[in-house]
């Protein structure tokens, strides 16, 4: 990559951004514990974006000169940023909405990593503490709104899809936006931009001024899915599990597009929470939809997932194909559903506190051939471990694909193996071969794909 | 047509208007001389957005027991429509900018006919009562700015384009709108809607707030084209003629897309005024525009601008093909001069005062087959009178094609005959058979194209 | 008077005016019907603000060089003061109340003057049609807000009060703003000025951001009473009539304080139309208060009104002694009744259209020596009509003693005379004495009194 | 006391405060480490305001049956107030003031109790790491305004102070006001409310909206010192010194009107800092001023400071006398000083990073019989240690006089006893005699002064 960069000194307009000295060095400090490391990563991550591409790794040498400094001043912050990637401006002007990223980037490192991994109440190996810690992290992103109404549609599904698939997800936004409803993703390209680009023409329409076009990303992952620019509220929570729970205390129903693991294993992970128990009766409206020509793709998520959690767990969601209108009014609906439980049971509208997350969906999963293929991959277990230990099989091969350190141990020792019950397996291997088929695993552009696992049959289940 | 009807309530949100009883009932009366027929007209047409059609008469029949009335509210009006268009609904509520419309249609004709025709400094005979009466107009439309830079673009192209001409338009749009620039339109579809569509998107990523779709109607045209529910600021003009000087006034530059008739109409009212001696030094970019396939059609209206007013007239306007970038480009530099000029002149930002309109260009011209036969069109004259000639030559045609009163007057004469020096008519004539070939008239889908017009070649010009 | 003066160039912060050439042409006018005269007189007593004179003949005087000249810009217009009282300004700069005020009077005289005498619907000699003239003044000056619930106290007493009454006139506006409630005076100095300041530490106990602090005047009487700097709108009616139904068609309610011949001029006016039986079923709450020291004034005023009017006349207003918590419980309580009421008529909130008004109180009074002594004053009439001409006799002593004509008249020819039946002009005699004996009828500082009426008692009356 | 009580349910209108359970849970819990106990005497103390009381102990009895409990809702958070005092409400309604000042005590006291003491870079036992603190509290009440130029005035002086002097500090802040610029005290009655309501109807005519009225306090200090409803930005600093430090690094400059012990204590350390080496060259503008009748009084206090402190003291503020104007324009252009500074040194304008604070002004002083008695009240030491000792000699009286614990002490062992060099103690004792027979050590109708302290000359200083 021989592109053009610029050397700019932006300030933080429409951020609130101050730092104190303490903070200030924090962020200066090139040692090991210090953030600088981290914050030129995600920098570098949000300035790249609109740039197609989904491998960390790469984009992170292609830019070995980029910098960043903080600049204290008079009335704020300025930051100075060398060797930025061209794209990033207009006319010599770097956009006003990766302005705020970069801002909102630095809040997001500096606030995470300022709280004490054993500050009591907010202890990182503790379900409650875990969960105090999302929600200060989103509350200090200014995520959480007292004053508003159930209004935020998660939309999940595929980076890469096609050109017909990506028109759809702008349709339903379009729709949502009609309604006034806000839209939440994991902020990058694809199915995560779609409805954010329908829903600004759509809240255009409505003269809807506060609309929210929310990103939740994290480090490890913004690389591949930079943000885009319609994003107006971006977060960068921690790790893959504090975003996930981000998505399902902060959102108020999931619609998803068709995607690749990615989207599995955001699926796997809400159904493994919706068929807690304790969540029984707790409405959350769940959408699967897409094009006609989807709809062969649905029944294939749809028959494993019956396969692999039963029906109850098809029950969580409905399957709208070629609809949008109709999964916009679904969703209001749902909204309306949520709004009328939460004020029953005085929770807060801004933060779903009732909903019962498992401990073993917030414990980071950190994929390696050992845990990898220690997974627990057969049926005679709970329904929700089942679905905890697929999800943690699907985020490992995320991490393969696209993830700087899952690309590195790939490389290292060849593809994780996954091992386990073949009645699982089986369909398991079925779908991420179609998912291969369709150009679901990694941008087109970046080559054929190379799978990052192996699946291995067996009768007994690999102990944990 | 069998569409489904809505009975509604609804309320002017947003809107300032409050009216006295003397205005209240001058929206009441349903004489002659009273404003209900053109107000049920004019919002009618409102709600029709998004149909595509472009024919006021059968939109009229169509609607025949549609009525609105005026309701008085303790917190100001509501208006009650009978029978309107389910269209303009999303879920039972009419779409937030629909009601809108109909506030400013109700603002514009209040206020237009509330002016005696003799007032004194607004006379309608009279060159500088017809300037004052329009920014009296803008001014309590609220069209007018104090506070603002140059930064609106007048769009001009036809409403009848193809998909690939749409997307074009659009990603002008949305380069002219990561530029901070707004737009200002003729408020139908097409490239009236494309531009505004996209800039909505570059605004989004500006994080523009107070972005300005801006759309200029008139009672005879609204029918044919109504206004996209992205304009955010509607105004009614009384005719074509104080529609024209209110785009030249308060817009500070233009863009000209591929159109038919009513863009060569607005071309030649343009180049007309910009011709004149006085404004010679007057900074005003325009530039026309349109992908790699719309070259050849560029290519024509160059020529026949050349051979009609000379190579003068050409330098007026800048030709760019394929470059969404570069067009926004030029136009932010134009902006530049023309914010430098009137500040040298202490000129207003907001509407033009320096520019010179010759009275011809100013007076109202009612196509009739008289009129039209009676067109002074040779080259023995003055340049700007030629423009101001072939201008209502192209008036006419578009009349018989799309206005209520045009299109009686042909179906019961036959068409218009525009007779003069083949020299102009030729060339003219080739360009309007082009322009029904491209399919440039009329709506696809309004059936085959039945000239409303017959172009006769005489040697000697018909006496005026 | 020998005050410093600055030259200032000072711009509309904060005021939307935007000027037509025609308009700016009007006001540069210095010929008989040209604006300027009227314009420039407006604009002195605005900067006078803050000097206590109620001579407006002696203010021209003392600033015969004063001038201002607008002058147009790219971003709006600019004034350009010549002389201007430097007591306007704060280290230089003129106070930003001030500005605005300046920017009112453009307003107010532009708009006007422009609406030709026999405008339809607007015809200042025809009843309906001044009352919507009123109301297109006001709209045009934006005091008819759409959005509010009833709020607005109008506060009338004298300018001319002792220090003592200035404070309990603060404490009431303090209860009134501690409930949310606006202000509306005449927007002088003394009692309207008291009940202006108390309301904006109320509001901002309260956080009331929209507190609004209405002055309406008049070119006759606004030289006497300059406004304060408080009032955040500002608006000159034409006339003293129209002002006077300005203030019961926009104000939701009155509190009288304690005041001379203008307050009893509005007493009048007031009762003279709620007596209308029209009005009887009309919800107007009118409290006329002071502390303790002025319970014997309202006890005269009491009387005076039981005699002239009858006890009906009485009914109409309630008298609360020293207790400013109840006079703004009761004003609150009042509120709710007009908010009832007008919901039930279907009636505006922003505009007391029901109101029935006569046109003998709506007609021009000018006072003169034959005028004056022509007047009816006699219980052998209606009692309407009584009030009318009492109040027309009290109009005129105030002119006699601060209006410019009045001065002059009075100067050339001695004291108006009044004359008519005894039994009405015993006690207006006596209730002038008491306000000559307590300092209401001019500032002090001005000299001794020198009386503008003489009162001539004939057992019959004058005929009109 | 038997005053009403009103039992209330408030909502946090205009506070963005939303908690998480953990936060909720700690407020909740009644236990020794739990924040309930110190929650419920900072909102009773808020309630309070209006009733001018200077004892916490009083209060905290004569309300024994207030009770305050949170009430999680789906919008926000609620309070329930249980017995809370009636003139916190207008016809029932809390002010809205009052419940903004709830909400901050809500969150300043969950904020510095949820940063644990031995948190890196905001350790309490180290100077850099309390700076910091400070800031971090500062900005989580979102004080620290990124945007803003120096504006900010800290004024002092008594709670106690006759109706003359009140006046003329409300004069003083009306200058101020018409200055836009803004205003800083400790948030009680007398010369803290007084430059505050001046500033409000300054700020009113100024048409300035985003005036600031802040209050910093402390909980050892509200209950003596309710904030006055006029402060909208209250902040509860964890201690004396804190708030001390927060007061010289977000004011800009300092007015010292007269007061009694409190107000030297904060002279003492204002100066005590300003005389460090570093601080020499910063520009921070500090005005001494009363009316005539003070001039004595600061005569008073110039010769303590010269005496103690050396005339190097004395250069570091200017006395005026009697001259609203003058204080504002020299606050006026200490503020471009400061401003210019800072912009060059590119410090913030919103905190003074530069100012070099003595950790002996850092650290808490807790007045004991024995802390008090060991007091180095001697001149050989360096200067900003005698002031730092005199300051804390001030503390320790006002500490008997006002707060729990001090009268506490001097109710259990008598006076404290201050010893110390007679050169340095009978000037003060002189000082404090005078306090005392102007009545600015207490309110009065508190009954007869006890003097909480006695001095003890010695020719040889205590060890300390």
């Amino acid at each position: 990559m021989t592109e053009s960069t610029i050397n700019a000194l932006v300030s933080p307009e429409g951020s609130l951004e101050i730092l104190s000295n303490f903070e200030v060095n924090r962020l200066k400090d090139r040692s090991e514990g210090g953030l600088y490391r981290l914050f030129r990563q995600c920098a570098l991550a949000v300035l790249n974006t609109g740039v197609e591409t989904d491998d960390c790794k790469t984009l992170m040498e292609a830019h070995a000169d980029f910098d960043v400094r903080l600049v204290p001043q008079p009335r704020g912050l300025k930051l100075e940023l060398v060797n930025a990637p061209a794209h990033a401006f207009v006319d010599g002007q770097m956009l006003r909405a990766i302005r705020e990223h970069l801002f909102s980037v630095l809040r997001d490192i500096i606030y995470s990593y300022s709280i004490p991994q054993s500050a009591v109440g907010l202890r990182r190996d503790d379900p409650e503490g875990i969960t105090n810690l999302i929600f200060h992290i989103l509350r200090n992103a200014r995520v959480l709104q007292a004053g508003r109404h159930p209004d935020l549609v998660v939309c999940w599904g595929g980076h890469s899809i096609n050109e017909r698939e990506y028109q759809y997800s702008k349709e339903v936004g379009h729709q949502l936006g009609l309604r006034g409803l806000s839209i939440c993703t994991g902020c990058g390209p694809g199915a995560m931009k779609g409805p954010m680009k329908g829903a600004t023409i759509g809240h255009a329409k409505q003269r809807v001024k506060n609309g929210r076009y929310i990103g939740l990303t994290e480090p490890g992952i913004i690389g591949a899915e930079a943000p885009n620019p319609i994003v107006n509220e971006l977060v960068i929570m921690p790790d893959i599990e504090k975003r996930l729970e981000a998505f399902v205390r902060t959102g108020h129903g999931v619609i998803v597009f068709p995607g690749g693991v990615g989207t599995a294993e955001e699926i796997l992970y809400l159904l493994g929470i919706l068929l807690h128990p304790d969540n029984a009766d707790l409405p959350f409206p769940v959408v699967f939809t897409g094009q006609q020509e989807n709809a062969e793709y649905f029944e294939m998520i749809d028959q494993f997932i019956r396969n692999a959690l039963g029906d109850e767990a098809a029950s969580k969601y409905e399957i709208i194909i070629d609809d949008p209108d109709k999964v916009a009014r679904t969703m209001k609906q749902g909204m309306k559903d949520v709004e009328t439980f939460r004020r029953a049971m005085q929770d807060a509208y801004y933060f779903n506190w009732m909903l019962k997350i498992d401990p073993v969906f917030q414990m980071p999963f950190e994929p390696t051939h050992k845990s990898m293929r220690a997974l627990a991959l057969h049926r005679d277990q709970p329904v929700h471990l089942i679905a905890a230990n697929l999800r943690k099989a699907f985020s490992g091969i995320v991490a393969g694909n696209v993830k700087e350190s899952g690309i590195r141990h790939v490389q290292a020792k060849g593809p994780f193996e996954i091992s386990g019950d073949p009645e699982l397996l089986a369909p398991l291997e079925a779908m991420l071969k179609e998912f291969v088929a369709q150009d679901r695993m990694k941008l087109p552009g970046s080559g054929a794909y190379e799978p990052s696992y192996r699946i291995i049959s067996e009768a007994t289940p690999a102990t944990p």
